[in-house]
């Protein structure tokens, strides 16, 4: 199959690199904003403009949508939904059903498939709960993120007077998960969930009280969570928080027998060193899967929760059946 | 829908008790071999006469097959794909592709929709070496079954002379288990990964010494393994070893980026307090796909890989869309 991406930041890149190394995939190119001379590929992807996409449209069989979710995947997904199969990540977990709608509409009326939300979480944990739910359908269900860096946490503290750089991580409660895999389907409040851990360059003579304070104080960011604070030095931050890791745990908590009498744990974890990267992985599986979906005749808006596994996957049928059921 | 049950051991209790707790599911009854009036069933469910079955064939949407992999399913499953839609948990893996040929002829014949092996391995497990594989192509799989017990083993150990009573739990390694989650993608031999404990019941005034040695020494069953074995009372083995907990891990390790520079950990596990009773819950919910999948007129075998996972929930789309994306 033919993949192009639009737009080229982490994810973009991500999913270049995905792409050109998967057998069945070749990428036609990249799509951007900028010109297209001033972005160097990872792996010398041709580059074009974003207006020029229109042209190609005979030459992709699914367009990886790369834009961020607060302004650009709104507009982008049912304006590029119409002319091609699309994959996007969407991840306003509350402004799916709106999302969806939208763009089920534009790929119905120029008849293609779109494939919305895909990723981790929205995506993969999804998924995993989902499919933990609809086994123990009595039980409860636990979402942790984390240990992590969130960069819309990240970027709240930027904008504070005083600080010149910052990093921040969201980290699972190690006790409120133990409570939750030991089966005891605690309640558990935002601040028992999650602690926020906080790494910040401040300018030389800045008011450290008060920025710490500040930042505590946030409200919706940290207010409603444990947060410490850790003033460093730019090299110090360059060195040791340059990545962009993330993670976290689905666990379902359910029971079964005449009377709830057995006790069951399904847990699925995330370890990743790089999520725009693990993010983009997805994304070009679920492209795979679009490409079939649209050779089979399906038409419309689809999410994660309508796609085969089998779909997902380079192998046939038969070899997916003899090697990993 | 209208499900029944065919062959009515731990498995088929486990299906009686999730099916008649399901909101959308109806039990029929339960199918047996033995004479009706002997089975005393979980929740009151009607039992009939397995040679019965073929007058309720207008009265069943979906018939779970109950049965053992060894010699029940690959007859029941082919026999009864014909005139039923049918689920079974048929998993002796090397003979899947021969049971699937089988069961697919069956349906298509009679225009039906089979799924086999469901469960949780085959079945959960093998969904997500799929997952797993798909989203990272570039790394390695490894599954790691219990701590949990092996009814095979037990049996193996009881057919020994001497033996009264016996239990076999199959125990992952935790140092092996530690290396793969920290991305170190080691070879593993069988020795490596698994343990076996057993704890045995023996004849008054059997040699002990004996008893271990043949237990250790058996082939194919724990030669390959370190085997410990605990001789204990029938009181305590009663006390302590009744239950039927399983459970184990699906753990994919790979790499992304130019160079591969960034490691991922994804990690699937259950720890299940009764082994039957939670593949009977995956049964139910894959019950209630094949029921959607032939109300969409789709034919033949399926497998897990073939099941969009919304066909899993009795909740819509735009329900699933709303609350678990």
């Amino acid at each position: 199959m033919k993949i192009a991406i639009y737009g080229y930041g982490n994810l973009g890149r991500g999913v270049e690199i995905a792409a050109t190394a998967a057998p069945d995939c070749e990428v036609l190119g990249v799509f951007t904003r900028r010109s297209p001379d001033s972005v160097k590929t990872a792996c010398n992807t041709r580059v074009f403009h974003c207006n020029d996409i229109e042209k190609y449209k005979e030459d992709i069989d699914v367009l990886i949508i790369c834009g961020g979710s607060a302004t650009d995947l709104p507009k982008m997904s049912p304006a590029l939904a119409e002319s091609f199969n699309i994959v996007d990540s969407f991840d306003t977990h509350a402004d799916i059903p709106t999302h969806f709608a939208a763009t089920d509409t534009a790929a119905r009326t120029g008849g293609h498939v779109a494939l919305i939300s895909a990723g981790w979480d929205p995506g993969m944990f999804s998924l995993n709960r989902l499919y933990a739910s609809a086994i123990l359908p009595n039980g409860s269900d636990y979402t942790f993120w984390g240990k992590g860096v969130s960069q819309g946490h990240s970027d709240a503290i930027r904008r504070i007077d005083g600080v010149l750089d910052a990093r921040q991580y969201t980290v699972p409660v190690e006790t409120a998960l133990d409570k939750v895999r030991a089966g005891e389907n605690p309640t558990l409040s935002t601040r028992e969930k999650h602690t926020r851990e906080c790494y910040v360059v401040a300018e030389k003579g800045a008011d450290l009280a008060r920025i710490e304070r500040e930042i505590k104080e946030m409200p919706k960011y940290f207010a409603d969570y444990d947060t410490t604070v850790n003033f460093i030095t730019q090299q110090e931050l360059d060195e040791k928080h340059k990545g962009i890791p993330h993670g976290g745990f689905v666990i379902r908590s359910g029971s079964t027998g005449v009377n709830g009498e057995n006790k069951h744990i399904i847990e699925y974890s995330l370890k990743l060193d790089s999520n725009p990267e693990f993010t983009a992985s997805v994304l070009v599986a679920f492209a795979r899967a679009v490409d079939k979906m649209y050779r089979r005749g399906e038409r419309g808006c689809k999410t994660v929760f309508d796609v085969a596994p089998s779909d997902l996957s380079p192998l046939t049928p038969d070899e997916l059946r003899r090697t990993m059921l």
